[in-house]
């Protein structure tokens, strides 16, 4: 698929005289697709059934005249306030009891069958409308799911569903009582309508009350989605139905959710998440106007997984945004490297948000392609450019499989916050410093989902910090005849959040002899030095029985990689430096091919070519590689913020 | 007029045969004003209707009988237990949703109407009862408004009455629409009576919604206090109404307030203040036993503009208090230099708090002027000897006008509350960073309310970080013959929190040429050095467009300070060193006569005499300064905590 | 009395298959006390009257049959889910008004008088049941009374209780204003149903309110726990009723609960408690895997105080634990320390918890004697090593009596929390400051309630930070003829929390010249040093006027040591080396005996022995000791995590 660029855009909020020249003025930058109405409720319903469509088709029409194609969001993420009249119960509760109110967006609790029919019934009104207009290419649902912390409510409605969900799920109180193992402090439920949400106990709920609550929020999701991707699909069979998800977000599965979508797009606001995230202070610093370097492909690659192979940036950072502590402005050049590095890693679209900068309400201060003057912003021309390169170096398909894999699952992230026993020690912490690891020498990486039922076409797959197995991945692991690392932590629970008869890992012996006795954890700022080679194991390690070999050891003598046959487990939390130890090994050992990046500079392969993209704030020199075939786009010396596309010499 | 010695004092705290002995101590101690009554309402009126105003006039009585006038506060921060009995919705709501209980003070809402018709019942009586009193001699309303975070309430009363100050000032659900930008998120409401307050949403509020709660909280405020005001000038058009307000406190609009006051009072807590405010840790231990140098002068300035030029301390520390984290002991002196800044300041009258300190209830480690054995504390002397040195040296008159002006505003601190943008950012700490700037130099300041019509007379005025003109300012402006000095983010809001259509900083082109493009705001601890004389960029710049002249900039060749004739715009928020470079440029260009003062030393002239302070905590020696003809108190080599006072050769 | 090891066990957690083998290992061990029942309510009772007491009567025969007791624990903690069917407003509210409901422990309300009659009720079922049981070695009431914060309640039926407890300790509502200091804010009542709770108050509410609250709730502890006290004791008036406390925890008065109690116990976590304590950081990470040196033997000594001179370890930890931030693995062999200190200190019975880590629930990461997989732990191999060197060395009797006590007092811990005045100011932080630098030492120490009417036999006694006197305690003072060390802080106030009349430290002038006239409490980094021989003043000092001699006074030259004859008072809060400095000083003036201890090692005397314990990460050889006449255990070069006994010459 030939890649392309788009934007967000807002009729309802600009004159209607002003659209025309705002359509031509995307076409002019080489805009495509243009997403519309996702928080127009307000104007298609201003109330209970008082329907107005006409004002968005004549929209849809000018877009149209211009060539564009129109991404239509279903407008449920803001439905408007004659709803909460309505049906008030339909607001959300928070972990501390309280209800949250109108005035922002996103006030719906999931929970809540009366809205999901309301949802349904808008969601049929604008297919309806809009469904055969000529100019429509395609839908997004609703906005960010669970952005502002919506995933989780606990309200009556949220009770009331939890009670239907265990009840399915468990059969009998038995059966729950044992799954939880309630025996423990008399916890033991007479009656499925006992059992209450795991907020607000006088100390913490048992974890697979917890886990069992966060799987249940997580599928109301799913069943949120599926509502509005069924009535638009059977309007539309042709057109994909696409959700824009987040960051770092990862407060439901979005494997799941994604079972009802086409594509998974997400929104990429590289400066904003870093000034948030728990990133060390130097890394903020570093890379406050670039963003951290493996920070955006990381969440390509997951999020061409979720979709199934299919991938969009909805919303892509332009400038400043708002909402984070501090909001630097990007380096020069930065909102063409981001959607350069989106298209390599396999977008087909990279849609930035917004088109004009609106100066009134919450976002006032978060940039567009265009300045509030409708004079254009820098970000304008940026994408300008990008689209005269992508029509010079007709770069199409997709990205290439990699041959490395690491399995990425949102449960286990889960598990380790209800459960962290080293305060920090996260499962995603854990994928991302692995892939990391790998991508500093240039290797092409997929992400897989926990129910990969094979790996065959990896040279690698990397389990890292998964709390439980399930029968397909089992499967895999067993079947899989390159070479594994799994673990710390790995297969430490079942399903129901108890330790395995037994114990961690929880393998065959004759894929892994090996037991986890006990933990040690400690504070985050101490280390143990391993020997011989340099790394250190910190947060997280443990005392393992095994009869494998052990390949390295720490200053105490405790094993922290092990390895029979090529199954290696890693029984520990290692520094920065121990992860690219044990992945450089494992390069070794595979032999995997590898490129030597200057630092900052990251790639990745996509139909034949390879895309590099230097996140560095001076300028580097690529050294030559061996499978190319000379630069289209850039060359060997990058600057900040530059981007060099070579030309594979087969395609790889 | 003469500035006297004041204090505040309690007779129902203490046996009936003390109130003589203790009147007769006050005189003897050089005290002219006793403030009484602000916490008596359940001595007063013990259950409803049951009034005894007979022990308060016995007291009264008594310090007539020894020359001192009373300043009589009204009990309505304290109503008794019945009170709340009658009126339980009386109670104010926090932010969370909590009722805010009786048991401590300041129990009331300021929407309630109910409450505020007992107040009026009680002013009223109280008017009756002690008003043609021969020792009367002013009254205080209330106390502290706003004290522990009492000026926003999320109760139902709040509810009702924001809803009807938005159709008082809107007139239509459309009009609100359309100036809070409710089409952003689809919140567009139908009709007032879906408004809510803005607390508890899923995301934050629209910024227009959260700053008209805020002028809304404000205006209850005004009103509650003109209630009183009204009575009490009906009783007696003679005697002043006075409130006493705080220190660091923003949440009303103390400009709105005081069109029902005749002075300005405020409660100095220099050390308390200090120990709890966001001050680097350096000044904080350096004058943790004496106050920030320019904390008191700078609320002196403030509060005398708030009174219409009159301005008294309704209570002066005297000694530890007991509210802060830390409660160091003043150095000796202190409470002695405190009262002469204050004079210097305009004070007309300096009231220490309290008389004895209480050994009960909540402050009972809180100093006062006696121990609680009735023994002399240290400031007991120290007020003595201020009492002393005023009869010395006949000052009078009041504080001279300042040749430098700076504009507050109330407003906008709450706007950049509301929208930091750079986390920290505040119009306060911009304020008082050009504040303590002039006044290193002896430069005496005037404080002026952003409704000023003028600003003739002034050498330089200075508006920093304002967020929105209106008309009078931009006369002002326009009129000035003057240095002005404005910015950062001035002008960047319309009065209803939406970006101006011509960009800030919203000036005609023929004052200032210029155009904030965007912003770049980082983390406080990164710097970007200003080219040539030192100083640096933090927090926040601005990307300026501009056919001014630059006259300074950063060392990435942004604009940092421009200038359009006498019209100065400063496009970021500077360190230190960069706020002095820029005042000391301006007090360079227009001539501004300065002082040569010591580290630590500041200065102000009241009446043809200069007062000096030494807040550091070594001696210092003055310098001769030419326009003086002498020291009528104190000599030009300081003690720690020293006062100097010279007599001018001719008046300023 | 022969000191025993013991276990906790939950036979229902394992099939009834496994008992025996459990039982007959851990008489293999050497264990004779299992605690058991104490979680099991519903198993118990698995609906409202439907008993099943056979099943732990199956479980005591079989443990019976292995020689081992029996103590059993009363199910209180934690009541079936049908409970709060029964009883809603059984549930505590939390300070935030928020009812905090099942699914954890502890979810009831000390205030709730139904369900102290079905906690009655359940005790006598119990009692009947198994109360003749010939295995039954003793009761424990509940589970560790306030854990996860559930001392205080702010519920309806907290309110009602308070209010009635107010009636009966002030008989008239004026009793109580007067008390109170209510006048100061027209904060009288005028009928005691008036009166709430001081939570969710504007400002904070009158230190009597909240002191007299939390009388009221340690009040409501104690009353819990006589009611099952007096059915246990009926039934089996030979029995030791036992509870388990908490370190580190104080929020109700424990003197007052073992009033009906023989023996009190408590839980020894050393890891976790270091890792959540407020150590500095350098302690945190020196001991992570030993503990704090001084944190077990204060809390022995402090325990075998509560209990009348009976102490036990109910719960010891045997290895990581779940519940802190950070868990780390001990040091191999601090299973057998912290037993053997413990029974230095006096301990009876040293009980580990728990037999077998449990794969399921909360606590699944908490290690046990046994693995999941049934398998030893490190522990098991270290209790069974205590064991024999418990009948090895013959140990038996009781802990010696000390030359030097320390009243430590748990109101005056609730009155530094209501009112620090300098943050951070607590009164075991001096208690625990002046235990440390004795038994640096090895001076053994007995702690004393603030009710000990004599101090008779002990050389040295230490009041640190008492808030008021009492008369026993004024008596004890007037009668003591050793030395004896108050303040600071020290009877700084009356019963009723308000300044004495002849102001802190409140003694007869005969005891005692000296006034605090006022208080100077500044932030922790900073410090006065003290003049001559080292040591500074930090937090808090007190300006004093004084005839007593001045010991030691500080670079200002305030007074910081006075003594009158034997009687010393520190008017100051002191950093390490200054404590040391003054507890070195008045060993020396009493002519106490001291040890020549090496870093790390502590030692404790019983029955003729005295104990050694290396804490330190490394060996330490040991100073002979004049009084000893050989090692019966270990030798003078003790590893780390070392034990040695020595053999006194003569019993001390």
């Amino acid at each position: 698929m030939t890649p392309a660029l788009g934007v967000c855009y807002y009729p309802e909020h600009w004159p209607e005289d002003w659209w025309d020249r705002d359509a031509a003025r995307m076409a002019e930058v080489g805009i495509k697709f243009v997403r519309i109405g996702e928080f127009a409720w307000s104007r298609f319903e201003p109330s209970p059934g008082d329907l107005h469509f006409d004002w968005v088709i004549r929209a849809m029409d000018v877009l149209g005249r211009h060539g564009l194609k129109v991404v239509f969001g279903t407008p449920t993420a803001t439905p408007p306030r004659w709803m909460v009249d309505k049906h008030p119960d339909m607001l959300a509760v928070d972990a501390n009891g309280r209800k949250k109110g109108f005035g922002s967006r996103r006030h719906y609790d999931f929970s809540h069958l009366g809205y999901r029919e309301e949802a349904a019934r808008i969601t049929q009104l604008l297919a309806d409308a809009v469904g055969n207009h000529p100019a429509l290419g395609g839908w997004q649902t609703d906005n960010e799911y669970g952005c502002h912390g919506t995933t989780y409510s606990y309200s009556p409605a949220a009770e009331a569903g939890f009670r239907t969900w265990l009840e399915a799920r468990y059969g009998t109180i038995e059966a729950l009582n044992e799954a939880w193992g309630n025996v423990f402090w008399s916890m033991e439920y007479n009656r499925f309508d006992q059992i209450e949400l795991p907020n607000l106990l006088v100390a913490e709920a048992a974890p697979a009350h917890d886990l069992d609550f966060r799987r249940y929020a997580s599928d109301q999701v799913a069943a949120f989605n599926k509502v509005q991707y069924d009535i638009l699909k059977t309007k539309r069979p042709d057109l994909p139905v696409i959700h824009n998800f987040m960051g770092r977000y990862t407060e439901f599965d979005h494997y799941d959710v994604a079972e009802t979508l086409d594509v998974a797009s997400w929104d990429a606001y590289p400066l904003g998440h870093l000034a948030q995230s728990d990133e060390p202070e130097d890394v903020k610093r570093h890379y406050m106007r670039q963003g951290e370097p493996d920070y955006q492909a990381f969440h390509h690659d997951l999020y061409r997984s979720v979709g199934h192979g299919r991938m969009w940036i909805m919303e892509q950072q332009p400038g400043p945004v708002n909402w984070a502590n501090f909001n630097p402005d990007p380096l020069p050049g930065m909102a063409r490297l981001w959607a350069w590095e989106a298209f390599a890693h396999g977008a087909e679209v990279v849609s930035y948000f917004r088109w004009r900068q609106a100066p009134f309400a919450q976002e006032q201060m978060h940039a567009g392609l265009l300045r509030p003057d409708s004079e254009p912003a820098p970000a304008y021309h940026e994408a300008s450019q990008v689209a005269a390169e992508l029509r010079q170096t007709a770069i199409a398909g997709t990205a290439a499989k990699g041959r490395v894999a690491i399995v990425f699952d949102y449960q286990s992230e889960w598990a380790w916050q209800i459960q962290p026993q080293a305060k920090g020690f996260s499962h995603s912490a854990h994928v991302r410093a692995v892939y990391a690891a790998f991508r500093k020498h240039g290797v092409d990486i997929d992400i897989l989902s926990p129910s990969t039922k094979s790996f065959a076409g990896y040279d690698i797959v990397a389990i890292p910090a998964l709390f439980a197995w399930n029968d397909a991945l089992r499967e895999a692991i067993a079947d899989f005849e390159g070479h594994l690392l799994l673990g710390p932590r790995s297969g430490s629970k079942t399903q129901n959040f108890a330790i395995p008869a037994a114990l961690a890992p929880d393998l065959p012996s004759n894929l892994l002899d090996a037991k986890v006795l006990r933990i040690d954890s400690v504070d985050p700022t101490l280390e143990v030095e391993v020997r011989g080679g340099g790394g250190a194991v910190r947060h997280w390690r443990e005392r393992i029985e095994t009869r494998a070999e052990v390949e390295i050891e720490d200053a105490d003598g405790w094993p922290v990689l092990i390895a029979q046959g090529k199954l290696h487990y890693l029984a520990a939390s290692g520094n920065k430096a121990l992860v690219q130890r044990i992945v450089d090994y494992l390069i070794a050992e595979a032999d995997v091919p590898t490129l030597l990046l200057p630092a900052g500079v990251r790639s990745r392969v996509r139909d034949g070519f390879r895309i590099y993209v230097n996140y560095g704030s001076g300028a580097a020199v690529l050294n030559p590689a061996a499978d190319e075939s000379g630069y289209v786009l850039g060359t060997a010396e990058m600057p900040a913020a530059g981007v060099t596309v070579a030309k594979l010499a087969k395609a790889s």
